[in-house]
């Protein structure tokens, strides 16, 4: 690739901002951000160290496991890279020679403080003597909070593609299939869409009432409801959208319930413009669920989403960002039944200059979906 | 459940004898290892810290988010638990408070170091400055590498389901299917068998170079060799089996390289004796590449495998530890041949006090599978 997706003049900025003389990416998470590569490593031999030194101007300089460099040397826009010999070489040793070979012996080095290992910060301070290491999560928040148009497409394409897996799935099950078939179902359909992994709640009737229930072998049966949150990875980056169904047909209360919730959604999302704080929009939905005899009880009620299922800003009352075109949010409501039966809508939005712009609208959530 | 699936007697022994008071896990995998039970949101949502302190004798106490209680009291053998509040509470404090209250404020705690976040370690060390923090990775290691009857019942039963995926899908598969195709087939039926998520690796023919590919458009194609390397999560232990094919029919050379890589494993097996050191299996490994005119590439041929998919000890060189009756390995060969294609087996073996025991078996490997 020629350019990267993500906005790395950003990053950088933030970094001068801050203080820094570079940063030290260790999570998979930005290392996909600043390298628009996906190593499978980071989810399953995460010890297999693969990092980025971005430097606070210049090129960042990828520092990886020896096998993962072809991969990066085809996926990146990055052209030069460093490699290090897995249990023959201290990854965090190789990591402070290339950070004194950049001149950054005696420099300002920001860290994933909420991510990076004690033993790791400990074995780059003692390499390091000379340079200051400091937490430099809320670089890597606020720079990767405003997305590119590249990213906006990325992310629409994946929640669309997951609306629909939704959708589809929900279309062709039927009363009696378990929580497994169906969930099984839009795996299947997300996974033909592209995804390169997914993460899966469903669960109907009382299930349901469990925060994150793994599908089970429990059947679809008349007069429960039913509710899928589920996303997955396309292209390196997450989707995260949530419907809920009802088996047979809803009674009045259901459907009130559920209609209730959606206009909480709506009201919520209609407030989402530039300059509205994150906390004004969580108590935007805390009076929509009032005026509707309704009780919000989550602390949040929907969050940033870009290469990390949650991102910065969270819908919650204490975060005070300010949006900004560029910013997308799943907003999630939800709400328990006097059978314990969980409703749940999350959509994506996108913020504009003018009104939010609603992504995921392929399928029709004004009444529950009748399974 | 009533009784845990791993040997928390065993974890215990090692805590007193590395002369602590309590270990602390904050990592999913010592969260399932000694709870029983597999939380989504250390997936999907790692900031959302589920914790254990594990003290040197008794019952181990979560703190867990409070969405996630429910969960813990429905699937744990473990009856008593604590709670936080998300962006109300610091999860650290209110830990702080619970060893406190377990009387270990000047007690010697040991961390997982090597996934410890700095900015967590510190906040624990400011709330409880009377005690000693310490890195205790090898207490979890040691512990961990020695299964249970239950562990090493569901570990098997992992690694078959795995290896039944891979040649029902190889036997489905036709020439012109795309790499694609044929690893979400693999998925469906790892799914359809019970895996609450996966990962595949599958490529074919010059793409099988880079080390964990995803898989692309590419066709399979006749002469090209395949392979695929793919596990899944079943009860929250991994499954790791890797499988290599030939598109058509096989050439003299590819049958050759294939099957000399086929003894090599079979080779390396058959020294999996107790007493036997990590090392000195390693050392088999790279003699029996020699004989037969190949040469061992890589600085790992093997690992144990459990909750997290590489595990203590791992066969490479360095790694000194006694294989001991109760261990479960992955040996996993590979070599490439003149045209640049990967052939890859990988199978899970039980140590035993007497000959060790292949338990993927249900796919004949003597000759490339032909597709």
């Amino acid at each position: 690739m020629s350019a990267p997706r993500a906005d790395i003049g950003a990053l950088q900025a933030q970094i001068r901002a801050a203080g820094l003389d570079a940063v030290l990416t260790v999570s998979g998470a930005n290392f996909t951000y600043v390298t628009d590569t996906l190593i499978l490593s980071h989810e399953i031999i995460p010890e297999r160290l693969c990092m980025v030194i971005v430097p606070a101007e210049g090129a960042p300089l990828p520092l990886v496991c020896l096998p993962e460099a072809k991969q990066v040397r085809q996926d990146s826009w990055i052209s030069d890279l460093r490699t290090y010999v897995e249990f023959k070489e201290d990854p965090m040793v190789v990591l402070a020679q290339l950070l004194a070979e950049l001149g950054l012996s005696n420099g300002r080095i920001g860290i994933e403080s909420l991510f990076l290992a004690v033993t790791y910060e400990r074995q780059l301070a003692t390499a390091l003597p000379g340079a200051t290491i400091t937490a430099a999560d809320g670089v890597f928040d606020r720079a990767r909070a405003v997305k590119t148009q590249t990213e906006i497409d990325i992310l629409s394409a994946a929640a669309r593609a997951t609306e629909i897996a939704i959708y589809e799935a929900f279309s062709a099950a039927r009363p009696g299939d378990t929580e497994k078939q169906l969930a099984d179902d839009v795996t299947a359909r997300l996974l033909k869409a592209g995804a390169t992994s997914r993460w899966i709640v469903l669960a109907a009737g009382a299930n349901s009432a469990i925060n994150h229930p793994y599908p089970s072998a429990k059947q679809l049966t008349k007069g429960e409801t039913l509710r899928v949150d589920v996303g997955g990875v396309f292209d390196g980056y997450q989707s995260d959208v949530a419907r809920t169904a009802v088996v047979g047909q809803a009674t009045d209360e259901q459907q009130s319930r559920y209609q209730r919730l959606r206009e909480i959604e709506r009201e919520t999302i209609a407030a989402a413009r530039p300059g509205v704080r994150a906390c004004d929009l969580y108590a935007v939905c805390r009076k929509a669920y009032e005026k509707r005899g309704m009780e919000l009880c989550g602390a949040v009620v929907g969050h940033s989403i870009g290469i990390t299922l949650h991102e910065h800003p969270v819908l919650r009352a204490e975060d005070e960002t300010e949006l900004k075109p560029g910013m997308l949010f799943n907003v999630e409501p939800a709400t328990i039944d006097s059978q314990g039966f969980l409703y749940h809508i999350e959509d994506l939005l996108l913020v504009t200059e003018g009104e939010p712009v609603i992504v995921t609208t392929n399928m029709d959530t004004e009444r529950l979906f009748v399974i």
